[in-house]
């Protein structure tokens, strides 16, 4: 057992942890450790937006060749979000260990994937949060997805998880900090590309499931008990979430390299404050839901092949850029707008 | 809105809130307040064991006597455990806000209320939390229940509810300590006389409800839908309770004055610590259920006539007194020896 803060960001809490020292958690959980010589990550959400019924696909030539090239992220993966009779989204993420490598990556392939957009709707979200201001969560020590895949492994068993104010407890910033500046959303428009300026910070969460390797029962109990709880979660805050701070919430699943969907899907939210998203999980009847039947089924089976994990982040207003062209006034922060 | 802690017990924090200044919860709750000259309450659960199959009926004379005798307390109230084919346990909880008013009324009436107890088991339980020591919730600004009828009246709304943690927020004592002291019970036995010696700080509530005033679609939910969940919330913590921190729980009808049951109940729970208190309303699925029920509920109706209320009390070994005279062995913290 240790703690989810690793040694070298450790610093005297003036701000309290919410369980006592003493506290065990009721399974165990594991955070990604990243290298004490990184000092800040770039989390890149590339979106293209294409007519409706477009298959996926593999990934675009120029995008795959961006990828690749000099300074490019040191992990990527793809999702789409299937909205009936709407658009196809296709999201690929892109992380980043060296934020100068990011930079000049962004400066150079930037205005070309906003612009060459084959007729479609293109975007650029990206926060670079400092290693103080992100935490992982993991329920098993192997396969990291996200951000965990720049980090050279995982914990121990930590405490700080299981309880309301896990995730805020595991963010090194939060030891000595209240993570807390709301603002609304400036917008500047230039022709169809839009950029969305928060005043305030703006908290990400990516949160995801990968039932792949699940037995049959288990498989079931996602698949019929779970996920239709997840949905109604997801709706709810992708047609609902604004009044309660969540600017933007897409429900993905992730793709393969030749864009086939898998048996892995994430939630991708945008919050206002983390005060407001803990606010939601703790006491939306649909994420009670998935918690409670998440810690049945581990009660009733000891252990899961569920896969579950998720990364938040809270960053600054210098930390972020949003960027829209083209795409539909519902688009990730464009939703937003006016709030 | 107003803080749930008055101002003259207000004190620079040096653990924070758990959620920001700018927190709006979703429904309106208020808290009891007690005159600024009240500086410490007495809050005494004495206990009869008759045999199972007895009516409650009304209070033994020589109680009753003693209750509005000299030094007698400010508020009792009356309730009963039904067990099926198990002793018929009925509680008297008396409220004093005179500490020293109370010590002269135990001197002369604890000793006849534990020897002459007509074949039957008798107990005290006394805690005397100072006012920085417990806190209060009530949906509605009338009809105080518990230790609220010692109040000079309720507060406007407060901000600390309606989140997980807001009952620890609302004890003045934790804008700077951790309420945090866990310890196992010593025990001392002198025939069928049973002293439990706590070595460390307890937690108490007592969580009620009255459905007295509900209409009928409302009492249908409450019935059907909230009170099993209750219910199987009280079962789960009188017989499993011990593992996670419970040293004891009942869960009691409330008795009108000629002993007769009243719509009205509530749960009596001993714990080793708030955090494990905290713990368990959080994560339980019945908790849980009943949460979201009485959310929903809440939401889909904007009010509801189902009333909740519940005070919780963190007090130190010297403000503790629990003895039992000739009780079963599962009575009250007989049940935690050991742990």
């Amino acid at each position: 057992m240790e703690s989810a803060i690793p040694a070298h960001l450790t610093v005297p809490r003036t701000r309290p942890s919410r369980v006592p020292d003493d506290f065990r958690p009721a399974y165990p959980s594991f955070v990604a450790r990243t290298p004490e010589s990184t000092a800040q990550v770039v989390m890149a959400y590339l979106g293209a937006q294409l007519p409706a019924g477009t298959e996926p696909g593999g990934v675009p030539a120029a995008l795959a060749q961006a990828l690749a090239g000099p300074d490019g992220p040191a992990h990527h993966d793809r999702a789409t979000q299937v909205v009936r009779d709407g658009p196809v989204d296709v999201v690929t993420v892109a992380y980043w260990d060296d934020p100068a490598a990011f930079d000049r990556w962004f400066a150079r392939h930037r205005e070309p994937w906003l612009t060459d957009r084959d007729g479609g709707g293109r975007w650029v979200e990206v926060i670079r949060p400092r290693v103080e201001e992100f935490e992982t969560i993991f329920g098993a020590r192997s396969r990291p997805e996200g951000v965990a895949v720049l980090a050279e492994g995982f914990s121990d068993q930590v405490r700080e998880h299981a309880y309301w104010g896990g995730m805020r407890d595991r963010i090194p910033a939060s030891q000595t900090g209240p993570l807390h500046d709301p603002g609304g959303l400036d917008v500047e428009r230039d022709g169809d590309r839009v950029r969305v300026r928060p005043r305030g910070s703006v908290c990400l969460i990516r949160s995801g499931q990968d039932w792949t390797d699940t037995a049959p029962d288990e498989r079931e109990i996602y698949l019929e008990d779970i996920e239709p709880n997840l949905r109604a979660g997801m709706d709810f805050l992708e047609s609902d979430g604004l009044g309660i701070g969540c600017f933007a919430n897409r429900y993905l699943t992730v793709l393969d390299a030749d864009g086939r969907t898998t048996e892995r899907s994430y939630g991708l939210s945008w919050w206002r404050t983390l005060a407001e998203l803990e606010r939601w999980s703790e006491s939306h009847p649909t994420h009670l839901a998935i918690f409670s039947s998440f810690g049945r089924m581990v009660a009733a089976r000891g252990s899961t092949k569920l896969r579950l994990y998720h990364e938040v982040s809270v960053v600054g207003p210098d930390e972020q850029w949003f960027e829209y062209a083209g795409c539909h006034e519902r688009t990730g922060l464009l939703a937003a707008l006016g709030s």
